[in-house]
């Protein structure tokens, strides 16, 4: 699938997918082949490929890869076979909302045709994934033009701030936050880009500064706590990050740090946006204090790329997530428009 | 010297000043034995000791070692050995302004005491750089109980955040911003303390975590990253800092990440104190926009305790310091008083 980026997350041959090893960026670029789905959950458990919806469109091939793995001729050996291998690949990431999701997808297709041929059918799931794929692709594209509508009172050109890693890499192509920064460096308006490191995973020091190198987009990295420094100096016009989750009053659970940047932003009247597809807003949650924040393994903050910095016996926390509260956010930047507050409000026309 | 603390920083022991090696911290400890003014220039060079209190009476000892290596009888040639001794261990980091102050000191000794016999200035010098280090340890010990004062209003035990190492191995002992711990500790006022890891350099991982696990005052260590979200679910009550040099208006620099802290505590409406000697008061200085901001070797942000984490062709920025303007700060903590808001005029008056 043609991305118009210089990443490629995901590559689908018309008989294996191709995952991009994310654990070895930037400093080995590597392909896992998957050409069974017990490899696609291996790579997806094992965190080859992160992001939710580069994980959703990911379990969608592994679905379609069992598809085509199944090589007898019973038509309830097939559903048996498939069954068997959907959840196998649910179970790989069992909290992941889009896996569960694209692989729902995945079996509705299987069962709406399960009155062709088997062949017909295995043809059927490789269609859905990528068209699963290219519909990602789309919505962050728009997602990318929307943003540059956002940006378009600043003149000349800006200087954004990005966190973590909302880029191609998370999705199947394009990214939603960098999908913004790619959109504005393709008319010329990024000045630089301000790469937060992101620890303790440093997704923003590994993945968005790789991406950016690979469109040949102005960065520099800094380490988390350089953020307001380069706000009181001038260096950062805007910020923009993604989103796990945004409850409908427009709080947003982001990676942990984002919600620091938003008060940062807020304090030096920095504009400051969410950029994420509209399906992240879960319209059954009213304020983020119900959105559950996950407390990882400690062993993350321990340890960087390997290297053990602290030792067992000092205690650490490592909350993963926190949540950027809805009166800090200029606005939300999704495919159908640029959604401004009140968000309560404007979230439900939506809707 | 009795610093009452369980972390020795530097130890005299007549003939030779040990320094714990601050950069095998926490994970080895083991002393670097200085006998001759070289090492101990080598030491101060190479980051053995570093904070800048600890730098100058480390630099004093230097300087007193110096006179003990002299061996002959003649005055002059002595002089002109300990000024040669005074230049080499002032070039080892010419930056530090404690450094030059300290030497400038153990000079104005030795001429004070130049009528005297060769080793009866010997035994002066090492008395001054035995004052010194006592005194910059009472300095600390004032200042920690200044500090319980602060927090007197306080019911019950407080969360306390601090950022980077301003402790017992930042000085000759017990330390300012974690003098203050440790004297709310002593009084069993501490609940917990909550350690930023403080990148690029992870002095408050390895070196502010090994001094509360050695004092056994609870803590526990996260990303920089991670401390608003800390504030939001209050785990923090206050933020005790140090500072590198304070403005005559209150405006405080103090190593990268504090400037962050200092609007986020605001913003939670958590107190935000400075700890620091009225030494590093400088009243030539109108406001913080006046601090020069060192940007230090970009290496430091692209490794980790010595792995690479960036490649050499990622731009990275490392400006080390950040100013947190007055109007963030609750009140500095000194030896003399805790001075409180207006800073200008308070300042003022006490010099």
């Amino acid at each position: 699938m043609e991305t118009d980026s210089k990443v490629q997350t995901l590559i689908w041959d018309g008989r294996s997918l191709m995952l991009i090893d994310q654990r070895k960026l930037p400093f080995i670029k590597e392909y896992v082949i998957c050409d069974t789905y017990e490899k696609v959950a291996v790579a997806i458990k094992d965190m080859v490929v992160r992001g939710a919806p580069a994980i959703g469109v990911s379990a969608a091939y592994g679905a379609a890869i069992a598809g085509m793995q199944y090589e007898g001729v019973s038509k309830k050996d097939f559903t048996r076979f498939f069954e068997k291998a959907v959840s196998f690949l649910a179970a790989s990431r069992p909290t992941a909302v889009n896996l569960s999701w694209a692989l729902k997808k995945m079996k509705e297709v299987f069962i709406k045709y399960e009155h062709l041929g088997i062949e017909a059918i295995k043809k059927k799931l490789i269609d859905e994934a990528k068209l699963m794929e290219s519909e990602d692709i789309s919505i962050n594209k728009k997602i990318g033009e929307n943003g540059t509508h956002a940006f378009k009172n600043f003149k000349g050109k800006v200087k954004i701030l990005t966190h973590c890693n909302a880029g191609a890499l998370a999705t199947a192509g394009y990214g939603t936050a960098l999908g913004v920064i790619r959109s504005l460096a393709l008319i010329d308006k990024i000045k630089h880009v301000v790469v937060d490191e992101t620890r303790p995973y440093l997704q923003g020091a590994r993945l968005t500064a790789w991406e950016l190198y690979q469109e040949k987009i102005p960065f520099f990295i800094i380490t988390d706590n350089m953020a307001a420094y380069m706000m009181s100096k001038g260096e950062v016009d805007g910020v923009v990050v993604g989103a796990d989750r945004i409850a409908s009053n427009g709080d947003s659970a982001n990676k942990i740090g984002t919600l620091g940047l938003s008060i940062l932003a807020s304090y030096y009247r920095i504009p400051f946006f969410i950029a994420a597809p509209i399906s992240t807003i879960d319209m059954n949650i009213e304020s983020g204090t119900e959105i559950p924040i996950e407390e990882r393994d400690g062993r993350e903050v321990r340890e960087v790329m390997g290297k053990k910095i602290i030792s067992d016996e000092m205690p650490v926390r490592n909350p993963s997530f926190d949540v950027s509260p809805a009166e800090n956010i200029t606005a939300i930047i999704t495919e159908k428009k640029v959604i401004l507050p009140p968000f309560k409000e404007n979230i439900r026309k939506l809707f």
